[in-house]
């Protein structure tokens, strides 16, 4: 079997302008990266009365079996192409520090991916380092007021505000750092983050212009004065200087898939204690030139989609007009209680047990007034009596599914998961909950709704920050909840469909930058690190050309 | 007076490509970022029969009346080409950290100027971040194998390696990393150095050709076992992972002056603990499309200049034609005691006296084989019979002379200083030592010849640190003197030409990934901070324009 490296980097890559022709988009509104890769200038977007239809892929409880939610939002763009639609994608950045540390790509795979891969997992177009470089110009900032007088009252044993870095790295999770004396700053107890986690990576990810990039970093909550009032970066003036420093980021990149269509990969924020999308810019702008824009939410209907729903469509305020559910075989088997290795046997008792996931976000996502589409992508390893189950099921539980075989077969083998697709389209969709009745009714109603949880109990650090949140008046932002992928509870054990479980908020964390409250509901890894044979040693460049990737 | 940034916006730029095909340069060979930007492809270059002249400009001992060499460089680039000369400059990129602590441009000043000035003094291409990723991914990798085993014995305290961040931070000279318990990795005491002072740095811009690169990197020396023996970076198998990350980054930059001038603008390692000068490819490649290449290293003859002859000339193995040492009469004078505030008035006794600073410069630039031109690069406060005294001087102590007006004028301002450069270019130059002979007797050479010190006194460190050096067969290795740059002795208050004076050497610190061991005399500052009024308070995007820069 091929690797996605070579399959990608044996594809003759068509040059960006002729890729941008294909949806109308003219050669002065890019910003060439080399001959394959753009930016699309902001200032230059045209309007469309008719802006595209948004199709949200997003998949049920991830496996270590793998459902391959990229690689089938690609070959469907291809295959909505193929019928002669104008499509684009939309979906995020890969992030430099797991590139380094796991094998495994982020561009898809096989013969639906976008190219080209080399760049896009690693530098891009430099997205990330900007993020990186606000966010740590913003570190320094806070860290030179107080050195200079720290006329502000920042109270330094409760600056919030993380510096941050693209690697895996386990040793920056706890630092301490202006140690050496009175000229090298104060002693402080802090954190880095990856890159991805950043509050500015969630700023960009939910900005409609460069005007309300601005006013969202204005008001990022960097930490609290003695007095415990909040300090924003707009208490520091750094809105300026940051959102120069965005100034290139802010613009969605335009690439290719390897059927030829239009990608803008824009935007990377982590699926748990942020939205987990890519840019709300990418997929508004790509709703100005395509008919039908295929884009994606982080982890399954839970956490991505519903983030999506309740918090992206919100800023945005668009419509979704169909979902795609993805989920493989294995992958429910593996939810009936098949161990990895034995996921390769054929198990209709299992697959039958496992379903009840793919249920219930089935039923999850019905609660925001679209029509989902089930599509199995498979796997050689699936039998048919595998598959015929599945069609049986689908015919049974009311839910239209089609099989798609992308991997292999690129846009041909999505064709009629498309068709299905197209035949169950909306007008429009609707948030969850009305954000104007607070933190905790919009928790309980995802709790509810979603994870069916029986209740909602809060710690007292969580009982805390609710007082804080309602003294500074950010009770109204929408909440994000940080919860594992796994499972619809918050036990990353409890696999198929739990009920009547207890959702645990332990902290609820402002961010009033990105407009949302992170409710914390179990430990968050915001810095990976490094495995035993790390991803880095299989990587090399021979001849010019990047070897070992994945 | 219009800012520099007003200038260089005002400005219509030509298209990259035009400007390519100027020198000759393909379209092929180019890699386009944006349409005014591009990095020439390493492996598309074309090599000349008969390379270009390299010109070197230097400078006099920096002082706070600014010397403007980067102008006087730039708008003689301009001169240049306006006589008919195929000419290219070739200079160091801007680091980000300092654009945002203090005002101040690094891509020249009024009409002489490299633009587009708010990209290179931004992201720019995003070299520095490259290098930023490949120095952290490399500490990563490092904690991780100690980590994960330590298979190679290395003695966390005794790690070299530093991360990196090319922002102006204070607190991060002095951190403890790895804290949090044993899955957090092992409690380390380290620094964060600025990006331009990591040895990735001095790595890509002495290398010649990616291969190189790999074997440099390879070199780099990242700590020490338990049982004291050197750990590089090729140990950890880390070369390639690195090198992939710096694929792009190794490219030359091509923009233009604002006279249209093909510059190429590439690396900028520190000119203390580093050679202080653009990429050897950089250089290299202009000499193969130019008949003039103009290039610069940082600060005086003593610092930047004598690093370029010794280090990068013997790297690059290629000669130096000519060398222009840039002063100012407000220089001169400073060196003759006179204050800051009172530089404007005349003042011709001061002149007199600090022009011995001048003139130990214009020996030394001699010892390398070459004829040095001074150019006096004007201001307004300059009176006549200031002028007057600096033509007669330069009559009386043998050396060719021409004033430059290159702010206001741009290149038609340098047309004399041009001519006097052409008439005055040799066929070749030396290095000042035999590096066969060692790092004291490379030390001793540089301490006697440039600076006239007496005698070289080492501590107790240095001479542990000699030993290391002998023990690893790095003893042969260039010496990379890191001194004040503000004296030509190592007390940054002896102003003008002292004599007699004994340089103290304190630690001496293999680089042998760059590829020489760096001589420490003083205090250096690696990692720099913020002032009271950060320039970052200033800088703005308004209407998706860069304002407040400088």
């Amino acid at each position: 079997m091929l690797s996605d490296v070579s399959i990608a980097q044996a594809h003759n890559l068509e040059p960006i302008t002729d890729i941008a022709k294909r949806v109308g988009i003219d050669d002065e509104a890019l910003i060439p990266y080399g001959h394959h890769m753009a930016k699309v200038d902001l200032s230059k977007i045209r309007k469309s009365d008719t802006p595209g239809k948004i199709i949200l892929v997003t998949g049920v409880s991830p496996t270590p079996a793998g459902e391959g939610k990229s690689t089938v939002l690609i070959g469907l763009t291809d295959a909505m192409a193929k019928l002669g639609h104008k499509a684009m994608v939309a979906l995020r950045e890969p992030s430099l520090g797991p590139v380094m540390g796991i094998k495994g790509g982020a561009a898809g795979g096989g013969y639906s991916q976008v190219v080209p891969m080399e760049n896009i997992n690693l530098h891009f177009t430099g997205d990330f380092h900007a993020i990186t470089s606000a966010n740590n110009t913003l570190a320094a900032l806070i860290d030179n007021h107080i050195q200079q007088g720290n006329a502000l009252n920042i109270d330094p044993r409760r600056i919030t505000w993380q510096r941050c870095l693209d690697v895996n790295d386990r040793s920056l999770r706890h630092v301490v750092t202006g140690l050496g004396g009175p000229k090298q700053g104060v002693p402080t107890e802090t954190r880095f983050t990856i890159t991805a986690a950043s509050e500015i990576m969630a700023v960009l990810g939910l900005a409609t212009d460069l005007e309300d990039l601005k006013a969202r970093i204005a008001n990022l909550t960097v930490g609290f004065t003695y007095d415990d009032e909040p300090v924003t970066a707009g208490d520091l003036g750094a809105q300026g200087a940051l959102s120069a420093l965005l100034k290139d980021a802010i613009n969605p990149n335009l690439v290719q898939t390897l059927g030829g269509t239009p990608a803008l990969i824009h935007g990377g924020p982590f699926a748990n204690i942020a939205h987990g999308c890519n840019t709300l810019i990418a997929t508004t702008t790509a709703q100005q030139y395509a008919d039908i824009v295929l884009t994606e939410a982080g982890f399954g209907s839970d956490l991505g989609a519903e983030k999506f729903f309740d918090i992206k469509s919100r800023y945005g305020n668009f419509d979704v007009a169909g979902t795609v559910i993805v989920t493989t075989i294995r992958s429910m088997k593996y939810n009936g209680g098949v161990a990895r290795e034995d996921l390769t046997n054929e198990n209709l008792e299992a697959l039958k047990s496992g379903i009840v996931n793919l249920e219930r976000h089935v039923e999850n996502i019905r609660k925001f007034g679209v029509k989902p589409v089930v599509a199995v992508n498979l796997f050689t390893s699936d039998t048919e009596a595998e598959r015929e189950f599945m069609r049986q099921w689908a015919d049974q539980f009311g839910v239209a599914l089609a099989e798609a075989n992308v991997w292999a077969e690129g846009g041909d083998g999505a064709i009629q998961l498309a068709e299905t697709v197209l035949d169950n389209l909306v007008e429009s969709s609707a948030p969850l909950y009305d954000n104007d009745k607070g933190v905790e009714a919009a928790i309980e109603t995802i709790a509810r709704e979603i994870y069916h949880a029986d209740r909602v109990e809060y710690s007292n650090q969580a009982r805390k920050d609710l007082e804080t949140i309602k003294k500074n008046s950010w009770y109204t932002l929408p909440v994000c909840i940080s919860k594992t992928q796994y499972s619809f509870s918050d036990d990353p054990k409890a696999l198929g469909a739990p009920e009547g479980h207890t959702l645990h908020v332990r902290e609820l964390l402002p961010r009033t930058g990105a407009g949302f409250i992170v409710a914390l509901t179990g430990a968050v890894m915001t810095m990976p690190g490094l495995g035993k044979k790390p991803a880095a040693d299989g990587i090399d460049v021979i001849d010019g050309k990047i070897t070992g990737l994945f």
